[in-house]
C-alpha cells in the first residue's frame, strides 16, 4: 500500500456510501466512517476503516469528508448539528439532490468556513471504481483541483463549473434520461406479458431496437441548440397520428395508460401550435415553462 | 434483374409506404402503386412501378397487397370500397396499429375470402431494406411462408404466430420503449438547456449513460418473468427517496413536470404496497389493471 495517502472521511453508509468508502479503502487512503445506524459501519471497519461515534468525529478526523445520505433534508440537519467542526474542512457532498439544494448547501457551508464541492454519481453502487463509473463535480474548484486524485478512486472525475447546482443538475439529467427509459421499458414489458410472451425473449428485440433508436439523440441536440427541428424521419403528424393507438392498445390489453397520457398531450400541443412537420425534438422546447 | 419475380401491389404511399414500394422495385418486383391524392405516385412511376387509378385496380393487380396508410382507421374504410376485390389476395397490412384492430382486419378479410397478415415495421422509412430493418408478422401462417421470399426485400422478417394481433402488440411495445426514452432525453433536454448548456454536448454523457442502464433490461425481464424483484442495485425505496428532488429541479429550473409525475406516483404505490426493497422491475407489475 503506497505510503502517505491523504485521510477520508465518510458519512452516509447506505449502499452507495459502503461502496464510495470501500474504495477509498481499496485505494490505500485512511477512511473513518459514520452512520447514523452504527451497525451498518461493520463490513467497512472489517475492511479496515475507522469507526467514529459522531459525525463530528469522523469531520474531525480528515480533511477531506464526502456525504452520501438518503436526502439533502438529511444533509442539511447533519451540518446544523457539525457549524464548529467544518471549518477549514473540504466537504464533498454527493447525496442526490438538486441544484438549488446544492447552492443552498454551498452557501451554508461558506458561512462556517468550509470549502463545498457538490457531486453527482453516474453510476451504481457496484460499478464504484470500475472502468464505467464516474462522478460529477461543481463548486469550490480549488478544493476539487487539491482532492482530484482522491476523489479518483471512485471512477473518473468530470467537472462541470463553479456554480454548485451544475453537478446536480447534470446528475438529474442523466437519471431523467434514464427514468424515461425506464418507464417505456416497463410500460413494454407490461404490454407483452398481456398475452404471456416472456418478458425475457422480448427484451431480445427492446434492448437494440431502442440502442439503435437512441443512436438519433445526437441529431435531436442539434435540433434543439439550433432550434430547427424540420425533420424528414419521424415527424409529429406522424407520431401524434399513431398515439392513440398506444392509449388504445394499452386499454384493450389492460395496462394502465397513466404513464403515456402525458405524452399524448404534449403530441397535441405540438400540433395545436403548428409543428405537425417537426421531429420528436420539438418536444424538447415544449416542456419549457413560459412565462 | 431476376426474371419473374412475383408482382406486389403497394396501397398508400406516404413515407414508409413510398420506401417499401421503392424496396420491392429495388428487388426487381413489378410493383404496382395506388395512394389517395394520386400526386405522391409520381418518384415511384419514376422508378418503374405502374401508376393504379384506383385502390381496387391496384388490388387486382397482384396476388400480394401491401397495405402501409396512416391509420388502420383508413384501412378500415378502404377495405370497404373493396369487398369484391380481396377474394383470393393476400392482404399485408403494415399500418401501425393496436391488436384489437389486426383482429378486426382479419376476420373481415376472412369473411371477403382474403388471407390476412398483419405487420409491424420495425424501422424508420431509410432504414427499409438496410440491414437493421425487420417486420414482425402475424396472422395467416400459411400465405406468410408464401410470400416471405417477396416481404424479404424490406428486410428481415420475424414471425410472431398466428393470432393476428401479435404483431401489432410486438410492435407497439417495441415503440412504447422508444417513446419513454425519447421523453426522458427530451426531458433531460430541457433540464440541461434551462443552464444553457448545449444539448449537443450533454448527449455525449446522455447517450452512454442510458445505453449502460439499457443493459439492466434482461435482468428486470428475468425479474418480470420470475416474479422475484427483490434487488440490490436500486430499490423502490431508494428511487422513491431521490425522486421528488426530479419534479422539484424541473420546477425550480421552469421544465414542466407533467411527463414524470405518473413516475412519482406508481412509486408512491409500489411503496404504499410494501415494495419498496424491489427493484424497478416491479413497476412493470404494477402497471397491469387488475381486476
Amino acid at each position: 500500500m503506497p505510503a502517505n495517502k491523504p485521510p477520508v472521511s465518510v458519512l452516509g453508509l447506505g449502499m452507495m456510501g459502503s461502496a464510495l468508502a470501500a474504495a477509498f479503502l481499496k485505494a490505500g487512503h485512511p477512511v473513518t466512517v459514520w452512520n447514523r445506524s452504527a451497525a451498518k459501519t461493520g463490513p467497512l471497519v472489517a475492511q479496515g476503516a475507522l469507526p467514529a461515534t459522531t459525525a463530528a468525529e469522523a469531520v474531525t478526523e480528515s480533511p477531506l469528508v464526502v456525504l452520501c445520505l438518503l436526502t439533502n433534508d438529511n444533509v442539511e440537519k447533519l451540518f446544523a448539528t457539525l457549524p464548529d467542526a467544518v471549518a477549514g474542512k473540504t466537504l464533498v457532498n454527493l447525496t442526490n439532490g438538486t441544484p438549488a439544494q446544492a447552492r443552498d448547501l454551498a452557501a451554508w457551508a461558506a458561512k462556517h468556513g468550509a470549502r463545498y464541492i457538490d457531486g453527482g454519481i453516474v453510476a451504481v453502487p457496484q460499478m464504484i471504481a470500475g472502468p464505467h463509473a464516474y462522478v460529477l463535480y461543481s463548486g469550490d474548484e480549488q478544493a476539487y483541483e487539491t482532492h482530484r486524485p482522491t476523489l479518483a478512486a471512485l471512477g473518473g472525475t468530470k467537472w462541470t463549473g463553479t456554480d454548485p447546482g451544475l453537478a446536480a443538475l447534470h446528475d438529474l439529467a442523466l437519471l431523467t434520461g434514464m427514468y424515461g427509459m425506464v418507464l417505456g421499458v416497463m410500460q413494454a414489458f407490461a404490454l407483452v406479458r398481456t398475452e404471456n410472451i416472456p418478458a425475457t425473449e422480448f427484451s431480445e428485440l427492446l434492448v437494440p431496437w431502442i440502442s439503435a433508436m437512441l443512436g438519433g439523440a445526437p441529431e435531436w441536440a442539434e435540433a434543439i441548440d439550433s432550434g430547427g427541428h424540420l425533420t424528414d424521419v419521424s415527424s409529429i403528424a406522424v407520431n401524434h397520428a399513431a398515439f392513440p393507438n398506444f392509449l388504445a392498445a394499452f386499454r384493450d390489453q389492460g395496462v394502465r395508460t397513466d404513464l403515456f397520457e402525458p405524452f399524448q398531450a404534449i403530441l397535441d400541443r405540438a400540433m395545436a401550435e403548428g409543428y405537425e412537420a417537426d421531429g420528436l425534438s420539438r418536444i424538447a422546447d415544449l416542456l419549457r415553462v413560459r412565462g
